[in-house]
């Protein structure tokens, strides 16, 4: 990864894309391991359901044609925006879009999450496992190029799901606290899944390549439930695919950042796999996640994060002065991005949301 | 609290019960920090679900029903000692027993958990929260005499829910994964916060000195949620609520277990509370707890743990290899007593833990 902010020409349709001038961005300048101008603040989840304009949109449309749909995404994805001030653009997806593209039977489910209608947790079901054709993403790069056009000098962070998060999913059937069956394949039959890990490992790289060709300025990998592993399973079971999403995508030149709930135990084994930027939640305070990354002589750290979701309904002092002490211990990292420790929940206040962002912009960066 | 594993004799309807005989207790020798004859091992959650013959006797009959009923209570605590050949009994009963027996409106709702009819968020509400008659408690305590009289030479643990989780399920109104209004209240309003954390405090202390008079040989105080809090906010707003409900049987000369999940950032805090047990989820090693429990000279700990329950799902040698992983790694404490990393799922195998039980009483303890 150069250490240019310059946004670099792609090709799309065939044609050369007039490159943007993002060498004034706060979030890519700390992406990339630099102190900037002002502390760069942005909102995992900040496209969705706590913003008014969002719900009006979505109002009717199932949540899987909204996110084939290139006008609503760039609409959703340029609404925080607007509205908040922030740093970036997080593209408004879900980590089981290149699933479903892939022909896989997942939908949606309001109120519960995914649910994948033929659960894979057998050798055959593996084996049937699809790959994913990019041509089948067309809606979804076409949602990253009007993103692009319509951005002006905000970044857009693209995503993916890493290869335990969605395996998770395929293998539980949709959202699991325990992880039973995934963790029961992946210790008692490891070939089959490595296999069903390096499978959804193609299917990451290919829409992370996809959204980046397309005009995405970063990539965040969500291994949204690695934090329910242990450092051994993750390193073991884990680690190398995620790795290969990683590095799959280095010759693209984009900053890569790497988050997990709960993953205090785990934090230099998600930057081993090829972080350049460490998604720290609010479990474990910044300094002390630097002192984890840097506790083998490693060169200081980017992080992400880390205030506490919930706290959002707490009173403005308190949420003030969460957000004096994350930037206070932000600064034992070599350049930290401000965020949540984990999504936006749909009940947050936008209202409070728009008081951080203008906070953290007071803050020395 | 003493060093002896002795029984002492305990008044119970004001008549003096003969000692039962505890001596070689395997489980209570460890629990008072001695390397015991063989490495003892009990399953939280062993009296439930996951045993045919607890669904036999529950079938059509509610769950608070159960709970209150002191022959139900005794025959379940005693079903997974006859079967699995566990070194100590678990009381059959629920964290929210006391808020019920209390007066206040809880149902367990199968395949939900606690729900609170009334949500305690408020000033007022809080205010009118019911102390605990322990007259009230009178059918569970009947259950704890006879569970204790046909126990032999088995300890009984009593337990109760520490004031954060329990507080949690009230202010919630029922189970969350993000405890948003619990840590709203507690940094917006510390001081109703620490009003309602020292009432359920209270409630504990006499569910668990209930227990302990009745005949339990040892508790263990569930703070089954302390894992979404950061340290700061543990020491603040939850350690002197659960110290002083351990604070408060000290007296009673009864080990004092206690255990969270995911609180690989608080045991060193969780042990300050006053446990002589710090229990311990399958995220932290046990050699790795003991690090982080001495880091500032304190005494080796006794621990529990830690096989992750999700691998009761994974193949026998899987479930081997890991078990004897775990019993290496707990000589680094100054005794270790087996469990799981938390409670048994429901569709555990009954079968696969008494194979655990058989392994684990195999090993150099």
């Amino acid at each position: 990864m150069s250490t240019t902010a310059q946004s670099r020409p792609r090709a799309a349709h065939g044609e050369l894309r007039a490159p943007r001038d993002l060498t004034a961005s706060p979030f890519l300048a700390a992406a990339r391991g630099r102190r900037p101008a002002r502390l760069p603040v942005w909102f995992m989840r900040q496209a969705g359901r706590s913003l008014p304009e969002y719900r009006a949109l979505r109002e009717g449309v199932p949540m899987l044609k909204a996110l084939f749909d290139p006008e609503m995404i760039a609409e959703i994805t340029l609404q925080p925006v607007r509205r908040l001030g922030v740093d970036a653009a997080v593209f408004f997806s879900d980590i089981v879009v290149p699933l479903v593209a892939a022909g896989i039977d997942v939908d949606i489910v309001p109120g519960t999450g995914p649910v994948v209608a033929a659960p894979v947790r057998d050798a055959d079901a593996i084996a049937r496992m699809p790959e994913l054709d990019p041509a089948r993403l067309e809606p979804v790069i076409e949602g990253t190029r009007l993103v692009v056009d319509r951005l002006g000098e905000t970044p857009l962070i693209g995503f993916a799901g890493a290869p335990f998060t969605l395996a998770s999913y395929l293998i539980e059937g949709g959202p699991s606290r325990t992880h039973e069956r995934t963790k029961a394949l992946m210790h008692s039959e490891p070939a089959l899944w490595h296999d069903l890990a390096a499978r959804l490992a193609g299917i990451a790289v290919t829409f992370l390549r996809g959204q980046v060709e397309a005009g995405a300025d970063a990539v965040q990998l969500f291994d949204s439930w690695a934090g329910a592993l242990t450092l051994r399973e993750y390193r073991e079971f884990v680690q190398p695919h995620s790795a290969r999403v990683l590095a799959a995508v280095a010759d693209l030149d984009v900053p890569r950042i790497h988050f997990g709930v709960g993953t205090g135990e785990l934090l230099p084994a998600m930057r081993d796999a090829g972080a350049d930027v460490v998604g720290v939640d609010w479990r474990v305070p910044l300094d002390e996640a630097v002192r984890r990354l840097t506790a083998n002589g490693e060169p200081t750290p980017v992080v992400q994060g880390n205030l506490d979701p919930a706290l959002l309904q707490a009173s403005w002092p308190v949420i003030e002065a969460e957000v004096r002490r994350i930037a206070a211990e932000g600064r034992a990292a070599a350049a930290h991005i401000f965020n949540l420790g984990h999504g936006v929940p749909p009940g947050a206040d936008p209202e409070v949301l728009t008081r951080i962002v203008e906070l953290v912009h007071s803050l020395e960066p």
